[in-house]
């Protein structure tokens, strides 16, 4: 993952502090709950991003310090009296597996731990946050929420799209919320990062703390989001259908549609994760249709060798193909797509280029859409999930704002938001994780004419 | 169930028999292995279709016996010598989960409790009973397929259409098959009775016995085909998902197609196990979309009052929808229609609704397709299928043909092949089931104008 | 399953009225939501209990009617006042997987189709029926309960053993409670029937409607019973794991229990459902461990050819080993067992034995115990659980009393509450059951020394 | 993870090449099927163990280079020609989630992505590694094995214990066998040390290549092994059973025993990801049955104040609990252990206490043992399985030998074999793994009395 220099100005810079942590922290106090040493964290140790060898020489040699990030976890100080403080939690864009486990987990810790006693449930993402929207938040309590984790969904409901920064904060002034929970992607981030500076501006003191995610996994630096297993593993499943029945037919292509706009994690792990795919497309992989070395000719070398074949398109393959062949997406009178399903697309055009180069072969298309993201979390999400909930909490009530939590090399960490929502995660070309999906599939390295 | 005249006819002509079963069963022989009281069935046994009390007493004003099969099961005295007996087994059609559990016990207790040594797995349907379609029948081994039904789909392959009975009778007489198994819907056991009567016309002796498959439950007289609880807990599953996506979002409406061209069985057995579909098209039930009554006001009604809404559709509304609203069908410039799937035309058709009635509804669609029946069967499933192969070994092995192996009110049956075919099974509109749907869903009953 | 003549005399006595019915069933009257062909039911038909031929003709010959229960389902005239009447429910004994779902589907029906707005939630079973037990019942809510089916367990809590009836109407009466549901196995409705006679003697007007449950699937003249579906299937899988457990070694014997008291339904209908077992030892199979035709000599012959197994003992079958191998068990200073665990008994047991016979096979074993029960409904049991929750509450609100409802023939009905408490169903050693069982493991169809 | 003196040292000697790689990869010269590009690998970059910035610094004021270890991947030159090179892969130990995962993917990668043609299948484990032990090792071919990772368990078989090496190094000699995968624990690859030890004495050249396996998650150095996720996940939901066995009945206590015989990982994050656990024992942490902050003393509050309990008690507890209570242990006439199931005696001693302290609680036990690890892996490890084999290829291929794959930092690496097998990991009692499981749980941090 390389970093730009915009981003890493923003590392360097550190996580504000909204004050002096004065408090000392209930987690130490509790005595028969928590063992004085269980807290006896190197709170100001920090994890380094990189750990290549190669890097690290690159930086000795410019006498640069290594670049790394604040180690997250329980601090011995905090600053937000748990007996005064209001906290609100907001979950916003599509859903993701996991997110009934960070709420749930978020209100625990809060309720249980630091003993913060009134917990804002939003509803429906940012427009929840608008006074007359409609709909009013409710109070979180431990015992309601206990367990919201066994369903899929959100229970506090979302919505996507930023509402006025202006508007969201007169929300959380008037019923006194001082901490502020963000469950979203890049695009919640930077609403939660306009929500901190308009606070700011106004002397509003406001922590904000972001938990990212993405059903894409494809949030910059950081390298794991919640759901993403569980997400593949669904995924994984819809494929091991289909490929029983590509096989069951002579001739029988099966293709399938994986989530995934901008990029191709999910339809990579799922496809590597199912061992069957055969054809693997996302969008960081240019590919053409037609010609000697374009995907059909693959398909139809691979139909004549093995008699069926399982195709996995990622939703962001779109535009490859519509800048390829714009005149063949289907059209009504007026000359509006019909249409802007990739998946529609690719099934129509395979199945007319499969007549021209005379295989019969039968194109049929599956393409599970939300069905990806809807189920409860895996365990190993489930986990996830708890454990970067404790972390937001600790870090709000130490006084920290305008930071997302994640891991760095396994490690729990503060990434400043305005670092993180710079941009996005691809897969590599020649990174591991696309090596192994060429590998899995067999397909060609490059299905481009040059 | 109400059979008619020609039905009846049928089924009290009985099940033809290829000659005298004079040979002791093996299955009486084995001695450790099987214990003489094992095979102690009543063997002429028969089992009424009708358990109602007024059916039998309407017969018995008429003086008319009862309506009965003849029982499955093992028989004491068999026809065709194991030694020297080979068996061969198809299977056609649109795969089904436990499709490999049927062709794995038929393959063992062929040969294990039988001793049948020579047993033909046909390739792709009644394709591969044809000389020169390129794939030629393989010998299935008892070791082999043993850990098959561990994976979904069909070991032999199937395709749809019929042959020629002419060239399949050929193919199986040059390998001197004279057992088939037949497992497909009813254009398949129309087939098989086509085969059998070619083989009849040349005095070739052929045992044909069928097992019943249909994702959609509605073979005329069967009672339940195997499969069907695995795709209802798929379907289920996936209603699960969307019915979190629905509640996600203010004004969430889900629509999700569920297989089922002529029936509603699938789609309604899913929608009644999630507990969670607000409305539920089947083909049996005709409904109007538009007007004070029709579906679109129902569902504003919904959104008013719950704000989310889960719409199932069966695959099979198509018909109800394009007589209504021809219009309305998508069409290229040539006017051909560009998508005949129900789905993406009610999708289409209520986004435009709802925009008239000004509800700002997000309608989103998911077709599992082809996922609710690639998967291994579920356990109840398997067993059903298991039963199903032994009953259709018993049956050739004794010398029957012209059947198909089902079960009538739980009992174990020889149901004949000519009545099998005759129609399908569809859902009551008046019945249990189709009530259950109705309190489930809270649906108006009726959703026509008159 | 056949009929003793005491089940048959309350079989052909009926099932008491409270009263007569004269109110207009709801159902009727909703309009649009329920058409008024809907119910047209013929509300008197009956099911006949044995669909066999032979049976008919023998009761014919006797001029003797056949046996007969009434059908199940709405009717057009109801007994209680909606408005005014209370309802209650109570889960008695072990868990069942469907708890919930039935106790949702009750509170549903009661409240949406017919209108009943006092329904009460019964704590642990009947303890809950007894004043200054500790736990007061609650008030079951739709909204409330709407997810709870989501879960296994019971919402409601469970206790074992009946209390004096005396106390249960005192509770009761004094609630002015006229509905009982009661959710439970045969100890459970003799409990049932005792609360209904002494209400009888009051002269108070209740009435007592079961749903059978067990695990088991053991009730007499109960064809099906909720919950097996399920158990089946985790049973199933905990079988895969042990099968590739044995597999890994040479020589790897696996045992494992499964429930089952006085019956093998479960543990035969798993293993078939597996298909992986080789070993089956039920109660109502006589078996001897030792002697030429012993279990102990058909493990060993299985190990020399196949080099492992798997083994699976019902709970129940320690009665069996008990009798006949007194000695062996476990004994402490005193002469006390220090278990009564069948499984480890046999695993010692045949730990012991192999060494005797030189085997050097390794014996573990797996007792998933209440793993089996206590998951969620699959979506085949949760349809069923609905449907029997509807007829419950139909029987109840009709204003019928003392019977449980059930299938028989898979056609809805009631059965007499004094006939189905009279003894328990077994599998049948000489029907298609345990055929299919002998057939699915290969063992021996006698494993004793005559 | 602190790292000894001694594992410092042997990771600061690096990995042993068997001699310099001349020959081209296979991999590079594939052409249409795998660019060029694809392998610009820094081959000799390497990751750096601890990415904090504490140890960072620490080792710059010391003017120690940081700790690393070579990165792994494809190289460029390899030293084995594939045409004439002979694998062998062997599978030793317990059963884990993914054994058939690595092992597909060895035999694929070795054959499509290298071409190696001669791949041998080692039977039962290092038994089949000694002549006359009577299972020969079988060829294993790509399309044989394309679906073994649908199944749990070892294609290969396994067994316990190492054998004379003299006799497998005779073993692999005489088959001309240059690779061998060792997948195992750490008994196993002190093991494959041993092996290649005895081939550089007899300067037979040889690469040992391990794969690290174990159902615990606890060898020394190796941050994440495969097949936990699925453990921890089919562990989980036996938890998830357990908890609402323990809230269906008043006072109910379930017992439920996980693996681990030297580490808690396992009982730890099934504990966590279910969220329902009440009390965790593993054998890190100390605790004492009774006295005041006994853990009966807690428990017996836990009742009190919620009426139920989950506790989960890793199997590696038995040490301590046995030194505490040693006289408790049921012994035989002879003063013989009759068991030495740590759950199995708690739940005894969980009874007699109970009783004394009066709670009228049932303790009732699930041991799911085995179950955790015989079904197949999930997703996200079988992703894992297939990189680590790739990995193993690319090594060995490469000539290096004495090592075993493993990710450090999330980046794949070669480990030495010595380093790895000095000890094991075990769960910090003051890490964040364990302060989570804290505040899962809520029980008391320290249950000792001093």
């Amino acid at each position: 993952m390389s970093i730009t220099p915009e981003a890493e100005e923003f590392i360097r810079r550190g996580i504000p502090l909204l004050g002096d942590p004065l408090l000392p922290s209930p987690i130490e106090r509790v005595g028969a709950e928590y063992a004085p040493e269980m807290t006896d964290l190197k709170e100001d140790d920090r994890v380094i991003l990189s750990p290549l060898l190669s890097e690290h020489e690159r930086r000795k040699e410019l006498n640069d310090p290594p670049l790394s990030y604040e180690i997250a976890g329980a601090r011995k100080k905090i600053f937000f009296d748990p007996r005064s403080t209001r906290a609100a939690i907001v979950t916003c864009g599509g859903l993701c597996p996991g997110l009934n486990d960070v709420v749930r987990r978020l209100v625990l810790t809060l309720s249980y731990s630091y003993g913060v006693q009134e917990i804002f449930g939003i509803r429906y993402g940012y427009q929840g946050l608008v006074e007359g929207s409609g709909d009013l938040p409710f109070m979180l309590n431990p015992k309601e929420i206990e367990t919201i984790s066994n369903e899929g969904g959100t229970y506090l409901g979302s919505s996507r799209g930023n509402q006025d920064p202006v508007d969201m904060v007169d929300f959380l002034q008037r019923r006194k919320i001082q901490i502020l929970f963000t469950i979203g992607g890049d695009g919640t981030q930077r609403g939660a990062l306009a929500i901190s500076r308009e606070a700011q501006k106004r002397g509003y003191v406001l922590s904000v703390v972001g938990i990212p995610k993405t059903i894409d996994n494809d949030i910059s630096l950081v390298e794991r989001t919640f759901g993403f297993d569980t997400a593949v593993s669904l995924a994984a499943n819809v494929l091991r259908g289909a490929h029983v029945e590509a096989e069951a037919e002579r001739n029988g292509v099966m293709l399938v549609k994986i989530m995934g706009r901008q990029s191709g994690f999910l339809a990579t792990q799922a496809s590597i994760a199912s061992g069957d795919v055969n054809f693997l497309l996302i969008p960081e992989i240019p590919f053409e249709l037609e010609g000697p070395n374009g995907f059909l000719q693959a398909l139809k070398a691979r139909l004549e060798r093995r008699g069926h074949a399982l195709v996995v398109v990622a939703e962001g393959c779109a535009e490859t193909l519509m800048s390829q062949n714009s005149d063949d997406w289907a059209k009504d009178a007026s000359g509006n797509l019909i249409y802007d399903d990739v998946g529609l697309f690719l099934k129509t055009k395979l199945g007319s280029l499969m007549k021209q180069v005379e295989i019969p072969a039968k194109i049929r298309y599956i393409d599970p859409s939300y069905f990806v993201r809807s189920l409860p979390a895996v365990p190993s999400d489930s986990i996830f999930c708890q454990q970067l909930a404790n972390y937001a909490v600790h870090a709000a009530m130490s006084g920290r704002t305008d930071l997302i939590v994640a891991t760095c090399n396994g490690v729990p960490c503060h990434i400043p938001l305005e670092a993180a929502t710079l941009g996005r995660r691809r897969v590599d070309p020649e990174g591991p994780l696309w090596r192994s999906a060429l590998e899995t599939t067999g397909q060609p390295a490059r299905m481009i004419n040059d």
